[in-house]
């Protein structure tokens, strides 16, 4: 369903600012039981979002009933949200305040994967501040990094930034566990601030650390997370391959607690 | 008009990767009596482009049939083709062999300016060769850096890279008149490499140079530089003013002799 501010659209225009110039934010979110149990956390980083891009948002009481209305009834899926900028504009420039158009689909969850394949990859996540954590859709980047791991037949593939630096999946954050903690890379430069992520960093489960290459390769274990899949195991990294490690199972078992979607690694994985 | 491969479409798909990703290539082409002059040189930093990103280009018999049909009899105004990698794909991860969705569209020229007053814009271009150069959908820096100009009432806005080096305008090449030499910032890390500016680097007419803000801010005259506008002087930038240069007129010219469609400031500016 495509949306003009509140009123429906056939189709986006091809004016439309998201198809022109990726001028636009999006989210993607898990489907539980006819609820989205972390949407909270999916508005706050599209608000975020919409603030440093100066995208004005689709009103929030008509938007959550839309998605109440699509969602009614689905076990499990994912949500899609698209909220482009609006329409037109001269080139570049965009009108002072446009209308958002935005649309909502629905998807089936991806397939069931139990340990995942990593790679790194050689594209590198350039240093951008003003659009690092938000979900933006400027996103060749992950496009590239993606078609990489593709190649070479991995699950996944790892980003290093500009530096050098370690900053996550092409789809997911990056957890690496080290002397008796979880860590995570920082988003501030590049990279994006998961939702599931922050779940983790806030109950104190997950830490912020920076990461050489190296710091990852010698991890003793290491998962990725995102709020569809929940937290997944990483069984190999390059030649180096990780065992099961019995604290990955205790954070997965405390994120279970708190939203028990994840529960079942079989079907969210 | 529409086009997934050589088939007429009624509009985009909601799946469409340039939609969802900026996944994909644009030209802003000018048009003068039915023709584009300029047309080999956007052809090959297309094909640059789609070389560098994986995108599969239509058939360039069949683009050029549709593109003359569409210009025929046109005295002037801008041709726009966009070129989507396609609609689909699992997330970021697009299919080997997508059959590229595409639009030709015309616009009128942009209005006349015949001196032109230019700020520092405070949002950055990301270092990042893999996309440095060609004509990809993800713009929302510039998007950014336009808004910043818009706001302080200015005409074009200077961008430096994330190093502080200076790259070029929001939409044109920057050239600067410094110790007798028309000089450009090179396009290796960051920003387009603008048909416009390689007519000019062709012909030997301007050289390329690393550039300071302060080379930028002392130098003898300014110009920018786009395939839809050719040489726009520079009347100010920040606090200093710029004065017609015997140089600058000798450059556009030059181009003018060249180029015909470009002889008429008042028009093409």
């Amino acid at each position: 369903m495509i949306y003009c501010g509140e009123t429906i659209q056939p189709a986006f225009s091809p004016a439309n600012r998201g198809l022109n110039y990726g001028d636009g934010l999006f989210e993607t979110l898990r489907v539980h039981v006819g609820e989205l149990p972390l949407w909270p956390r999916h508005l706050a980083r599209l608000r975020e979002g919409a603030g440093r891009l100066g995208i004005t948002l689709p009103d929030a009481d008509f938007l959550e009933a839309r998605i109440d209305g699509m969602i009614a009834g689905e076990e499990a899926g994912v949500l899609k949200l698209l909220v482009t900028r609006g329409d037109g504009g001269r080139g570049y420039a965009a009108a002072a305040a446009m209308e958002p158009v935005w649309q909502l689909s629905l998807h089936p969850l991806p397939p069931a994967q139990t340990s995942l394949r990593l790679g790194w990859c050689e594209t590198r996540l350039a240093i951008q501040p003003r659009l690092a954590g938000i979900k933006h859709c400027n996103r060749l980047e992950q496009v590239l990094a993606r078609a990489e791991i593709d190649r070479v037949g991995c699950d996944e593939g790892l980003m290093r930034d500009g530096e050098g630096r370690v900053v996550g999946a092409t789809a997911a954050n990056l957890l690496a566990f080290r002397q008796g903690r979880w860590l995570t890379p920082p988003v501030e430069r590049c990279g994006v601030a998961g939702v599931l992520r922050g779940v983790l960093l806030e109950a104190g489960l997950v830490d912020v650390a920076e990461m050489t290459v190296a710091d990852v390769e010698t991890a003793e274990a290491l998962a990725l997370c995102n709020a569809v899949r929940g937290i997944l195991q990483v069984g190999q990294l390059g030649e180096r391959r990780f065992r099961s490690h019995p604290d990955l199972y205790g954070l997965q078992m405390a994120l279970s607690m708190r939203y028990p979607m994840f529960s079942t690694p079989g079907e969210s994985a």
